[in-house]
């Protein structure tokens, strides 16, 4: 007997899951080709030199490889590996197709990735990412539909409480010019910052120190950040401005911010100075969406306009989004967002079958209702009818007909509604019309 | 500069391949569900032994294997592997949601799996299986409803050509008996005759005589399928009765056969006596479905009672089809059989940029047009509008959109119909329902 469980941080997603996925990235899907956005989609397995060293030394770790075919364990080398995130197989997509692909590629795509991590609470080793990005093009144009479709999405879905954070890479580079952080240490400043949230002013203060930067920089940075906090977006602009005023790249970058706040025109769209985001390959603008009652975000995103040029021979500017479904699913679950209809069942209807000569009248009755639009169940075995019945409750089908020899002899149907319990013998001709009723 | 092209043997779907597979996979989805089928998905990742041994030596060879996380290559040592099919994670299933599961549980199951073949035309390392399978009973209901939902998916995608080809193992073992080869040799007998489609009678007999059967056997059976080839369903069930006649279970199998061809009622349904099917878990009826064009079958299945059973305590009988969407879309690509709908492109209408300062307008204008159930993509940059217009042109888009400051001033919009090159200029109230129109 083998173990029947899926593999660690791995799940199986039986029907009802399937019916709260599909919801979601039914409403996903909608709202991105309502923008433009055409569908692309990538393998599984990536040979492993595309991979490695795109994801900075924790994401190489966490890359799953396979071993190279034919030798298997003889030799322990790994030459493919799967899918860690969808940016990486787009730009490899981009430089590959770039004379079929339009100037303008807007594409989104929503498959799964794998990270060796360790399983926990919300946090899995396959999981799905529904990606949207628009390549080719510098301009804010990009950053605003993209806030706006990712917006309307958590509209849809009854979302009504987040917020998208947006903050620019050259504003926080500005800002450490600003305190006199070197530009070696940057990168580790934007590191230690992007964990603000999670380990406060003391934890930022002891991973400056532990890196070597001058405390007193990252004094004045958590000030700004504090006096800053809660404000409105024209206050923290002003500010930024005065703060990173000498430099013209984060000048530069301001106006970006205002013309995104300006083209975009929602309200969930805010300005967070502390905002840095881990990935390093961001070069503008960067974005984080987060809802009250969960502590990561259930989006983000951000302008990466060197990424693409590793794979090709010309830099190609891009800017994207990705949306966490597993986050957005599991709040949605929490609060009860899902519409009743997804908890139907299986089936329109369950056609019994009598005895052994009738088996082939209820096919074809099942048939003739399929044909009109109905899901049908055939009871598969000629169990006594009390037992037919039973099944059709216990998975929860409204509608059950009986085709005994009388019904068949005079071309009538039994129709039992198993809400009410009511049976009612009806023509053919009625039959569907009355279950659809429903 | 890294390599640009995916994996070996693996694929990138751009935008037009995926319109294709959705329409086909859509039609899948539909017919199965009105069926009472629904979902199931499983991880691309299973535990490796939960694989090993499930698909004989060659498939063994076939499995993906993944480097244990953590150790990676410095070990060598493999602890997870790609699913190989949809069938063996099926089975781990139902033995571990046994008690969440209905008693007849019916799913389908569209997923890629991966194999370390040497790629060929037409053959790929990753791949989609499209299966089916009924759990749960040891009726022939279950084989005739399964032919019926194969035939009407065919018949909707426009297939009128195709045989289901039918057999039995239990016929073919009592065939092996009558013709005197022992218990022993009979898989290995099975295995040379499943080729006999592709290295004829003489191939056969030589993999008999290599394998040590009696050639004296070898060449009553290839006669026997001679002389059967060609015959009608009643003439080879009349002949096989009398060629297994002694054997219990070859009667029993042969009076299953024709209760499925009673039951499904199918034109397309055929006795093949020399249908054999590679994998060694089929207990029952076989099947392998045919097109005149393709060498191999574009779908396959057959009923295996023992295989849950490997994974749980109890035996649970099971039943099911696998759909070859990889040939399924090669024939409906060669014969040119997709609607010209699916030739469409990303969006109706473009939305042109005027300038900087209207750039606002334009975007609230594609936004109107997205809530009255357009698909709108708003040109990015704020190039002239003969560029705008000839990139419209290259993305085949139907109408273009003009705001320009007069429009704005008087709430009105310039539409030109990109295939008649007529512009007329109309309030926006009437924009969506001109679009619309064509």
């Amino acid at each position: 007997m083998s173990q029947t469980q899926p593999a660690r941080g791995m799940r199986d997603f039986l029907p009802s899951d399937i019916r709260k996925r599909k919801y979601v990235i039914g409403i996903i899907k909608e709202v991105y080709e309502s923008y433009g956005f055409e569908p692309l989609e990538t393998p599984a397995v990536e040979n492993l030199e595309t991979l490695m060293g795109k994801y900075g030394e924790e994401g190489n770790q966490l890359i799953y490889k396979i071993l190279k075919r034919g030798e298997h364990e003889k030799t322990g080398e790994a030459d493919l590996a799967l899918r860690y995130d969808l940016t990486v197989p787009l730009a490899r997509v981009v430089a590959n197709y770039k004379n079929e692909l339009p100037k303008f590629f807007k594409r989104y795509q929503i498959q799964p990735v794998w990270r060796a991590d360790r399983p926990a609470r919300g946090r899995f080793r396959e999981f799905y990412q529904c990606d949207v990005d628009a390549i080719g093009s510098k301009s804010m144009i990009v950053e605003a539909e993209l806030c706006s479709a990712v917006s309307e999405i958590l509209q849809r879905l009854g979302f009504h409480d987040f917020v998208i954070r947006i903050n620019h890479r050259e504003i926080l580079y500005a800002m450490l010019d600003a305190v006199e952080i070197v530009e070696e240490k940057q990168t580790d400043a934007l590191v230690a910052l992007d964990k603000l949230d999670k380990i406060g002013s003391e934890g930022v203060l002891k991973e400056f120190e532990s890196r070597g930067i001058n405390k007193g920089a990252a004094n004045k940075l958590i000030e700004l950040f504090d006096e800053l906090k809660g404000s409105d977006n024209s206050h923290i602009l002003a500010s930024l401005s005065e703060f990173v005023g000498n430099y013209q790249t984060g000048t530069q970058a301001i106006s970006q911010i205002s013309q995104i706040l300006k083209l975009a025109v929602l309200e969930s769209l805010k300005i967070d100075a502390s905002l840095a985001r881990g990935l390093s390959y961001y070069t503008g603008a960067i974005f984080e969406v987060n809802v009250p009652d969960l502590s990561g975000s259930i989006a983000s995103g951000g302008r990466y306009d060197v990424l693409i040029g590793m794979f090709g021979k010309e830099e190609i500017p891009a800017c994207g989004f990705s949306l966490g479904l597993e986050r957005i699913l599991f709040v949605m679950n929490e609060r009860g967002m899902f519409p009743s209809e997804l908890e139907t069942n299986s089936a329109d209807v369950l056609v019994t079958v009598w005895n052994e000569e009738t088996i082939g009248e209820s096919l074809q009755l099942a048939n003739d209702l399929r044909h009109q639009g109905l899901r049908v169940f055939v009871y598969p075995e000629t169990d006594k009818l009390g037992k037919q019945f039973k099944y059709a409750a216990q998975i929860n089908v409204p509608f059950v007909c009986i085709l005994g020899e009388d019904e068949i002899k005079n071309n009538l149907v039994a129709l039992k509604n198993m809400h009410t319990g009511d049976q009612e013998t009806i023509s053919r001709e009625e039959l569907a019309r009355k279950i659809k009723q429903q």
